[in-house]
């Protein structure tokens, strides 16, 4: 790799063949020095960057202030509309991002969205666009990837970044990989072809796309669980993770992350959570309302501050997503790496029916558990005042004289877990693609009450 | 890169930045002792190759008979029905490649073709795999791209091998990447908003689309010469140069490589032919009859032999692909590496039209030059004994009264340059797509005649 020190990168941040038996394994205290050093060393960084050296000035943050995790809630936040606001002030890149494209070598610029309009770009240095592949392929290894393993990229390599994350996480494991990109590229019958003729160990995609891939393979008049050589399948299933198991008869593992940060959470086999990348990441979760960090196991915003990057420098970035701590403990995979709550919904997302504040993911989690849909949904808000509804349409490959059936059993369990009145409305396979844009990123809601328009 | 010792690397084959001030300038004498030297050492390693070992034991050929690159043809050819049958006895990867999931690092996989039916794997070892981008850097080099540079890569990322070749050649010379993808992925409209959007010099893809992509520039009220900040588009054109010059406003280069070799020839600004990457193979042009070298200038198959890989072995591989070489002197440029001509047609696409042999791709290099065509074209023999036709059908823009016009003037231009009467009918833009196969690596002639199914 032209421009990177390799051996420097390495001995900083484990690669996944020696992260497992090091910091995965190091004691709290160990873990908390290492985590604040580096901390401290990013602060320094950071206050060279315009963006963060005049948010902090006006905020009257002292960097040097700063000497463990503790202390960093004294520096701003920032969100995304900042963010778009740098780059409208400084094009095309933003100066959050510090970037010129001076001979500086071979940087990756990834796109927040890859379809329509304009979309905001993050730039990864050389250093960065590696540590992406360092980050990911823990995870990958943590699923049970191994050197040599066979491995399918089906991710659509496009605009945005999932599909190259992906592919350095393999390479840094170690596995041979065979790219595919999407079904609009690869056809999903010509990927299960691939899986059928080489000893594939993993596909690297999407949840839906791997209960796809089954339904696919089973018309081929293939065995998902015995006809293949599959190992496990790590990424973001988001919660189909016991439908995609059963299906394919191997387990598959939840991950969190994002365009800015890599895989930040990451699943062992002990489940219950997502071990955070200590090394490379402090995160927080803060009130929804006042910004400030709340106890541990309450539900909040997850706010992060990377550890790991040479180009752009991310310092408390409020990511929307909401999720909960819980309290350092050891794992029954014997890591002391702290854990986070899965992903548990987007909080621009909620909506406050008849007074309670619900999330449309929170919905999304019992449609993944019933048994008669394939996990796809989009929740609707609408009415307004005092009558007030949601809607969840939800994809069901059931015969449609049973839909009233199916809707009717999931409007109850969701009454009995929220406690509130939904409606249901089951329809068929693919409908849904207009609402939620069809692709690895989906858009789960549509606010259609006065005032609340897109 | 995990695996790969890329000081030694970059010592035996200099990257883009420094390849231009060192083996591009070396003297004759230079440039065959260090082909000579690595060809012997080439052939003592593919000794162990089970699949060349057999193979040259049958033709009693001496691996150490070699001296030089003038001794090579004591060896026997292969081509693409040898690594076929080496998969079809050794699945899934062939003998050929030698190569076994046993836990070495991150090779990659690539296939002869992404659509359609069982595929031709490729095998790359991490050295194989990154060597591709060195030398498909300098292609992008020479072509005028530089450090900091902004490209986009429009390769469609699938399991074939142009975009990650494109991809590792961009960040060996350490330019800056987008990532886009074919139009399935990201729409062609995109695209060239990308292009306005960021300040992007280059668009790495095939010749049509480049041409696709002007169009839709000019469609959306943009000039493609005046509103766009491009440099140079280095790559396969296929004969489409000047019309891309022409619809952009900046030079085109030609190239010359495929799966199994990466590009062996690199077109540099005299023009004139394709520099081969001596350092790096071995090129020799033979008789279509009798497999002999042919003398320099003589039109024949493209035979090659590579001295850069770590895993599966290239000695005398029988392209099927048509050129010439020619003399080894000094061009315009300063280098003395041997060029070859462009690409001249597909050997197993000779029609013997009339007693006069015909490949189609000579007729697609006057369709390329008539104005009033987007240069897509197919060609169809069909007929039979004294009553053989080829017909030629042609994409173009014009208005569809013009079309027997076009067609009468192509038409004169074929009976002047290569002395046959050749069918051609004119079509609307795109109709020609089911012919051609549509993407990057199209199919130009379809054989009708009794007896020469496909």
């Amino acid at each position: 790799m032209r421009g990177i020190d390799l051996r420097e990168m390495t001995e900083l941040f484990a690669p996944p063949e020696t992260f497992f038996d090091t910091t995965w394994l190091a004691e709290p205290d160990q873990l908390e020095a290492l985590r604040d050093a580096r901390l401290r060393a990013e602060l320094r960084r950071a206050s060279a960057n315009p963006f963060h050296a005049r948010r902090w000035a006006r905020a009257g943050f002292d960097p040097a202030s700063v000497r463990t995790a503790a202390d960093l809630p004294a520096a701003p936040l920032y969100d995304v509309a900042a963010v778009r606001a740098s780059i409208e002030a400084h094009p095309p890149f933003g100066e959050h991002q510090n970037f010129l494209l001076d001979g500086s070598t071979g940087a990756r610029v990834y796109f927040s969205d890859g379809t329509t309009g304009r979309t905001r770009p993050t730039v990864n240095v050389p250093w960065d666009a590696e540590m992406y592949g360092v980050l990911t392929g823990r995870a990958l290894w943590l699923a049970g990837l191994r050197p040599g393993d066979l491995v399918l990229n089906s991710w659509t390599y496009g605009t945005h970044a999932a599909a190259p994350f992906a592919d350095a996480g393999a390479r840094w494991v170690g596995c041979v990989q065979i790219t595919a990109s999407s079904g609009a590229v690869t056809p999903t019958v010509k990927q299960v072809e691939l899986m059928r003729d080489y000893p594939v160990r993993s596909v690297l995609t999407f949840g839906t796309h791997l209960l796809n891939l089954a339904e696919a393979a089973a018309g081929m008049g293939l065995d998902p669980v015995a006809d293949f050589t599959l190992r496990a399948f790590p990424g973001p299933s988001a919660g189909l993770g016991p439908k995609i198991s059963a299906a394919w008869g191997v387990e598959a593992y939840e991950s969190y992350g994002f365009n800015e940060v890599s895989y930040l959470g990451i699943e062992c086999p002990a489940r219950g959570g997502l071990h955070i990348q200590e090394d490379a990441f402090v995160v927080e979760v803060v009130d929804l309302e006042t910004g400030d960090p709340v106890p541990d196991g309450q539900l909040g915003k997850v706010v992060v501050t990377s550890l790991w990057r040479r180009g752009g420098a991310t310092v408390r970035f409020d990511s929307g997503d909401l999720s909960r701590l819980l309290p350092r403990q050891r794992c029954a995979c014997g890591s002391w790496l702290r854990k986070m709550d899965y992903f548990q919904g987007r909080a621009d997302n909620m909506v406050k029916l008849r007074g309670t504040n619900v999330w449309p993911e929170a919905i999304g989690k019992y449609v993944a558990a019933c048994q008669d849909s394939n996990g796809e949904y989009h929740v609707t808000a609408h009415g307004q005042d005092h009558r007030e509804e949601l809607t969840v349409r939800v994809e069901s490959p059931c015969d449609p004289r049973r839909r009233d059936e199916v809707a009717a059993a999931l409007a109850g369990e969701l009454k009995t877990h929220l406690g509130l009145r939904i409606n249901v409305a089951v329809v068929a396979v693919g409908e849904l693609d207009p609402l939620t844009g069809g692709g690895a990123k989906k858009k789960r809601f549509t606010d259609e009450r006065p005032g609340c328009g897109v």
